[in-house]
């Protein structure tokens, strides 16, 4: 997506300039681990214009190699953001999302067998599954093609009510359902479990509610790892995460990050990125949430949607000690 | 329609800014004749999101009168403007055009009777024309309510090839010819009578062109005046206009003027104001035409779509002569 | 009057940049009952020139209607404004504030009689009444029109010591009982019962002072709703505010809002818009208190001196609690 | 003086930013010949608020020792600077100019006796003398000084009409005399001698009235030398210039120089700082006036009203060959 | 090199802000063909640090492989560009060169025969020619493998005397030999055959000169493809280019392009890229020089050192008409 | 040094604008006693080129006196600033410092025994001592002709580890002995004791290691006065600083400064020159302390290396009061 955003705290209606970049989950959690030193593609189309010329270039300077990218349509998703102040929330209005050329890309765009060959992992967002019937398809088909060719799927149940209207759940439910079966790593939290998949408990507490539902979903779904985060707001401009990570029936959790923010959008992929890199490294699933957590709170201090800390960048961070400037 | 465009002369893959501001012809026109001293209103409809309220924060800020516009749908049509320089041509990417709060509003958005009742002259373009049935019907209802009233119909051919598609000629014609019959006042030159009205013509030369056919058409079609510009480009940035009106069976035309070109979108709304104020104003035929070229010529030199010049302003370039700095 | 804003945290001696807008006290209530719905009018005089044309622009972009705003003279009010940081003032430079064209307009420039037929409501504030005798003159023959033509009168104390010189509280005392005779609601606290009306209290504790002297001058005024705030200025760049309202013999106070502070000047206007509304909507003492304390806290985190806020933004805001990104 | 310039090409009314720096006639003349190596003091009251103290930062930069600069009062000159484009020109806005701390600073600001004992040269403009009353006693007393200690007086007639009001020529005849009988080197040309000085000619030519009426207007008031321009205005922003001299009977002209202007302002001043500095390093007047000219042409492509070129740069200017980047 | 650029016409003296970029010869040729839709991969080193950082970042926007960049060292070569205006030359202040990353590492920093077996045509530049022993002999070597391995060496002579000091010719001559005698295409013109190569003529027209001596270079050093421009500079900021291409025995020379320059830095490299496209598409040489004029023409009003144009945008800047906006 | 930064929290790679200034530990003690009222004089070499145009230009604006500066080579100190925000911490690159002209100049650039009796006070920092032994012996030079005519030497320790590589301490002891030996004021606290100087102590709380070490420092190397401060790093950007004074053998200590930290680079000069400024006033220790810990405060809130706090600025921070707006 192209992200438009006014500079400062200006509202669009008082400003009269915008900063742009190109994101979306995909692009964050591929450049993320480009970062940490995978080879990083992206599967999508761009529009054949100017727009699209953009996207190309910003998403080669991320470090993601554009091979699998496809050219057609003429139209990009947008998201015009406005910075919220302390009290004043950001606001974000998405426009032209569903004629863009991705969710318009003909059933036949990509040639999944191929890319299923070359790449170990793939990653696949709760937000595209709410896209429409032809991205859905694409989307499955590409999974399937991953599983039979030895590959890993990563799912992260991004669930976005305002995509999927009324009665959400009920829809989502079937689509969601699909994916988790396909699934290797799945990010999501008890929310998922109790509103996607209907799950119920007589928990009250979040963390009670979230160690009796994960393990019965990643039963059900036979799922490796499940892996999520619970954010808490506080005053001031501060967030603080925990993570947890469930694998071979046990739960690891991180300690409780506080932090203030800068650009809180996209963090949540820096925080996926962290999952798959320790997974993929072989860390233990102590140091693995520890170290997702971390790239997640520092994504919250970077500017623009998309993560850029290095592997020593989120060492240095999971020490949570807060330095004086380094020279 | 909201303008982005890259400042300076980077490209949009290049830069990382944008300037947006909010215009299009109806707009354009309005905006010139209220500098002009003329109350304006404009017959739109926003969406109601934040893009909606900064348009409508900015069209106001251009001395329109907001009674008229309405709000509903979530999406504004948008082009891209990447300036050019020399002979490295200026580019213009649309986007959103089809789906936006304008083109999508329902049939009975407006109250063209009232609003027939309170103006004195309503203005037409040959664009909104090109959009879709249901805005082809509005704008024919109101063009008939403001001649029931008494007011007067202005209509500017603007024929835009890439709106019309294949057989464009064909599909514009008779919905050209329906403005045509309603019209008062006409914005075209021989191109649009050769090309969407079909006319013929034995002579070469563009000026012999224009007075055999031009005083065809306002006879076929009952018009009191039409007006228009040829315009050619010279090199270093140079554009020259000639201005002609044609009114009670005889042509005035300007002085040709050449002039260094700062932003040439909107300069030919410039132009039409300038010939409505000459007429409003019951100025002579050489003067609306020498009157509305110095505006089209201004309109040249001012940053944005939206002309922005005084009468005083229009009345000093008419002489024609580079000034040193007023102070 | 024209706001010079040095960009970021820069000093005049070290940046070379200034933002501008055009704002004060009538522009900032006035706009932001623009932005809750009501129909807002300027009465002032703008120079007729370049600055002038730019603070007409501005103005009318706030939503404000222009029909009561004369031109003469050739200058507007300005102050320069550096913000800030931490530890560090914020530090206002004024410049030009006595020969600006609304100081200098001649004693007839305004036709009050037939404004005052037009409004229902009226705001004055005391800044305006420390200027000069012919602006003195001015402002109450249209407070006494408004009265004439059954409008209300809002007057607000806003005294400021260094308009009014040595010995400020004894000038202003007269001019200050003529405008809360006439007045309907008044915007004050205590400080400015005791230090500008001279009267005296026993008690020490701030809320103690309010809740004895403002009945008093209600009642010595004949005032129907009084109303104000206390501030208090914490660390890290925090305020919070307590608004009171008095009516029909009883005081309604908000809860203590405790916030960060992005651009304090112009807040207290958008408190007083707050009560404006309220009283005008027939909320409930407690609402319309409540509801204009989250409209001036809003107002500390919004850029620029003019209140922006929608009705539903406030709303919003009164719940008190940090929200994530609404998107 | 402030000036406050609108970036790139929009107007005041359509921009939202503003560059500033400081400048004025004396400013520029000290810092073009600061630059070109001579030690430069400003004689002036800057006010003793941040708007003063970004004055005083800004003309140290420029090179210009502070220690004759006195502080008090609190105002400074603005003017508002707009910038052209082609056939549009550029917009000047003075404000605040009588009011300012120099216009205002008591009548022995300034200890001239021992100013004058410090200096070689003292440079004075035809602005000032247009202020006031306490102004004009202060230049001229300054200039009395000045003759007394030996040094040389510079006076520039730079006669602005706007200044001098009704029946101008009249009132600032007496004055201009005045000046004329103290200095050594005057910047005029014919006009100046015609109007101001009321010389009658039956020439038509421009250059033949200068040579007529210039050498009468040095052997009446025994100046040294006379120099100034001729300029004429091109099409697409290039000005020409040719420069004169006047000493021991006879002239020297430069070559007509044509060259695309960036930014007039002050570029005038750098012909009067080429002038002294021909003078003072003993150049042939053929030399002086083709360095003056080179000065004053390079000034018109520099940002800002203060010209930064260094002798080198002049050298190579004289030589009036566009070049390639230096590289 | 990194590029900083007062933005504007601003000195570095006057200015606050530097816009960067990276760039260097064989970063624009390799992106130029990137555009063109050839894989272009960059051998070099970058510090390992922030700085190297944004350099990889920038490169990868530029569509350019990074495979073959190495990291060590901690310093790139900068320059400083102040842009100049009309008679005002541009001005480069180079820093930090011989320190560079690139001309430090050590001399088996690149595994050149790998390399040489992944590519088919190699590009060197003369400026690369004048650093050191060590880059010298890293040069060398590296166009000794791609000939060992079938590939094509391009050499750009770029002689720049600043780099070479004293007697630098002479320095330079057996450098240039040894790369002459390797390579298949070269650009240079007959000035680089008479200064560097010592060729003597008796002809004084540059064009005769030339058609005498590069057959002759030809023929000595074995060269399949000589290929250059003659530049020409006009008032008002225009450049005017011939290219020539001389192949089997013959000469093909472009049209004369005259065009208003932006930004000249890299054009020349532009017309490389052209030249290599054309010999690798098989265009025929009329084409090719057509082609890669035309390249540089429109490089020379693209914002950055580094070409941006497409083959349309080429094809079409070939016909040579200035156009109007595209829309 | 020119420092380059970052504007915002974007990184090196992520922008492409760069805000520039020239600072350095001499320059920052310079201009702050300079806005305290001192004359401050730098003695330094910067490049011949428009780098060392710039720098002096931006020297001159801050206040001070050039007259000791001398121009030579082509090359100045550089540091990139990239600004961190929360957890994630501020990175400095640093660049080109070794063949700067300053640690290049011959060894007889500067005339010191000239230099040191035009002044009173000279300072001397670390960070130079760890250049070269040329600089180092211009900078033991300069303290000896100080101290021989009759002046005082400050001499910061300001040790940097990476400027000293392996064994930087060994390294360091004799140069920094040879300091301390000649100093009267020296800026250290007990790390320096410890660790430059070798000294040892039992205690572990680092408020009694320096009551322990600096009284037995200031007996050895016979020092009049030893100030310092403690930095402490909360959460939320904000910092904690006490500082210290050593003089006629006791300790005063200031209050905990506790602050929000806008610009933490050159804070620490602002102490020093807080207590240069006490030391020459006559302040009380105490005051004197109080006073140099108010203005190191002040620094950090500051944009820019370089302290801008007037006296008044500084004596009202030592209220340690949050105020609103001054207006």
């Amino acid at each position: 997506m192209m992200r438009l955003q006014v500079p400062g705290y200006e509202s669009l209606a008082q400003s009269s300039t915008l900063r742009y970049s190109f994101s979306g989950t995909g692009v964050n959690v591929t450049s993320a681990l480009a970062q940490l030193g995978h080879k990083g593609y992206l599967v999508s189309t761009l529009p054949t214009n100017a727009i699209g010329d953009a996207a190309m270039s910003y998403i080669q300077k991320l470090g993601i190699i554009p091979s699998f990218i496809t050219r057609s349509g003429d139209s990009l998703g947008m998201y015009f953001l406005e910075n919220g102040f302390g009290v004043r929330p950001s606001r974000v209005t998405y426009c032209n999302r569903q004629a863009s050329s991705f969710n318009t890309a003909h059933a036949e765009a990509y040639n999944f067998e191929d890319i299923a060959r070359d790449i170990d992992i793939a990653h696949f967002c709760g937000i595209t599954l709410a896209m429409n019937d032809n991205v859905r398809s694409q989307m499955k088909a590409f999974a399937h093609a991953v599983k039979r060719n030895g590959g890993q799927v990563v799912f992260d149940c991004n669930y976005r009510p305002s995509l999927w209207g009324e009665d959400g759940y009920t829809k989502a439910k079937p689509h969601y359902e699909e994916m988790l079966d396909l699934a290797d790593i799945v990010m999501m939290n008890e929310k998922d479990a109790r509103f996607i998949l209907g799950m119920e408990t007589t928990k009250e507490d979040r963390k009670e509610q979230l160690m009796e539902l994960i393990p019965l979903v990643a039963e059900k779904y036979n799922i490796s790892v499940i892996a999520g985060t619970h954010r808490s707001i506080g005053g001031n401009n501060t967030h603080s995460l925990v993570g947890f990570l469930f694998k071979d029936r046990s739960f690891s959790f991180s300690e409780k990050m506080t932090f203030s923010v800068f650009d809180r959008i996209g963090a949540g992929d820096a925080y996926t990125s962290g999952i798959i890199y320790g997974e993929t490294k072989g860390f233990s699933p102590n140091k693995t949430v520890a170290f997702a957590v971390a790239a997640g709170m520092l994504a919250h201090t970077v500017s623009g949607d998309t993560p850029t800390s290095s592997e020593n960048d989120i060492l240095l961070a999971m020490t949570n000690e807060a330095g004086d400037v380094e020279r």
